[in-house]
């Protein structure tokens, strides 16, 4: 489990916001569709997401972080998970 | 999300804690193939999980807590998450 | 229950704070009229408050948040409440 | 607001347990009727409420608290609050 | 109790500070003559006090507090107080 | 200041109790009349105190804490407190 | 890197004690040898260790964890780690 | 740097107590004379102590440390300290 | 017990960061051979310390800390010791 | 074990940055080659390291520490380590 809290400088302008925000959705989607970002939720009330990775490696996964656009902005807290043995999936 | 930490008291025995973990498995399974219990993972090295429910309210969340038959060992934090922006689910 | 904590940039300047809480203001008894922001507390001696809201669901309480004027400077956070079985409402 | 935790002993007995369930209840009914527990919620997935007291005093709000048949087994947060300028209330 | 901690902008300059914290001792003095501001002490290494306050009620006290020169530079924290019963006073 | 919070066992039985709480009452009105314990006030909704001991050394404030017939059930906090150079007393 | 914390009961006898810590040295040996328990330092003052694991996944680190003698004496903590772009090794 | 808090379990009974205690003291006193135990002072209001130790290495200070008679019953925190460029010693 | 942390703003600027740790060094050093400042050390790994003040009073201590070149950089933590009765000083 | 994290300025630019990590690089790897500096890795997730130095004293430990290029720009938490009786090394 990948927790992320955005936080933007004050002085970073609208225009390179939404430059940097567009770049983070794509990315996050590519992640997504080759099964490598498995979930991806909005912590309700915060600039912040709730995220489950299916990573080869901790090598992997910190080389996919830190290619997100926002990794410069991003407070991150990693939780390794593991089969729960009542899971039925 | 809901995290949910076990801490079983120290005299309650083999027998009853086999039951109970049993017990709390069949439940598990149920409400995971119900569709309620969207995930369930194991915190790596932890007695705990961090799961995804899927209810209708917090009501019907709490409910189905307190149903838990691990419920008066649990320590539980309950994080509201909504849709992502940039999910493709 | 959503907790609101205040942060403005000391550089924001006194006519765009004003202007931001008037804004936060109307929007904040918009929303008490319409029944989805149900109490609207000061926390005494601090620029915060406690508030409870009435919302369908996950996604729709984090709209409401996000269309808050004084969005970009607030932290919340969200405590999940339920119905209590000794309350008389 | 009154944020009350319950820690029943392992040792207290199913009997003991609900009497004193029943007992707290009764009075928390009293106390709303009255006026003066205005407002009282679970939190989701804990043995715990969240509660708004209308008290005349410091000392009024603690009588009442420690008349509670299970104060011994609370932990109580208060966080004095006051009225909001956006409040219609 | 009130607990307050001053934090002032390193851009302040030295001749604001100083009309800020004149401001604040004539506020404080005036405040402690009229009962209200009933005890007022340094912690001792830091820029923070620890102060009793008799107020009316939370409205008032909150009112009393957003006067002061410095409430925006200040990190308030209100604990209340109620008569105990060994005091002798 | 001396923020104090009382936990007995839950196994002290209620003849003991009424007794050192009684013993308590007695020492700390003696100290409050000997000018040593200046002020004490109960924490709202909760069994802990907040008090200012004027003591001539911190050796003389240790043993007088030590003496507290509640002592072995104390969590005990100090905190220096000096002359607030606003402060009128 | 996987911190241990062992809390012992208090009652558990210095027999049962022995005959656990031996167990426990003698499968961190194995683990040892093996290569999988990389590394094993004593945190200095505390019952506690820092530990390096080599392990395949987090389901084989957990299951070997679990599998360790004092397992239900353990507070667990585990950071992932990865390989540092500066790192010789 | 160590600090060490004295947490004995509620039935261990006076006399062992005593026993404890007479020991730990004519540890802590032969430490002293041979120069390992630089300092020791008690926290006010607290029974915990603040203390230096002069040892060769952080093996050594384990050591020293186990064989403390309270060892079992002592929660330690070492911090680490060096010559300040400032010091006179 | 005094605990600082140093804080220095970025924008301080080289030579003054230097004057000031220099009036600080020489401070410091005349309070030590005055016996006010009865050790300093360094913090391992961090621009911190950790002294020992002896001060008649309270007031004593906070003004001779409000006169530290770096006061207004400076984080402190004030812990009141006693003479410990093991201590053979 | 030193634990690292690393916060850069917003403002010190790319071509001063990479500057500073690459002589942090050349300076690690040296004292890596020296066997000092044991074991360095990533934090998975974050820009921060876990590092295990071999050094003589605390005193030689600081001044290792504050010659690193990033050293104004570090966070640095040092846990004393030992020898554990069940590792093999």
């Amino acid at each position: 489990m990948v927790e992320m809290t955005v936080e933007l400088p004050s002085d970073l302008g609208a225009e390179k916001t939404e430059a940097l925000i567009a770049a983070e959705r794509k990315y996050a989607q590519e992640l997504q569709r080759e099964g490598k970002w498995r979930h991806l939720w909005r912590v309700t009330g915060r600039f912040a997401n709730v995220s489950i990775f299916d990573a080869e490696s901790h090598d992997a996964l910190h080389e996919t972080l830190t290619r997100l656009p926002l990794w410069p902005y991003l407070k991150i807290n990693v939780t390794p998970l593991s089969k729960h043995p009542s899971s039925i999936d």
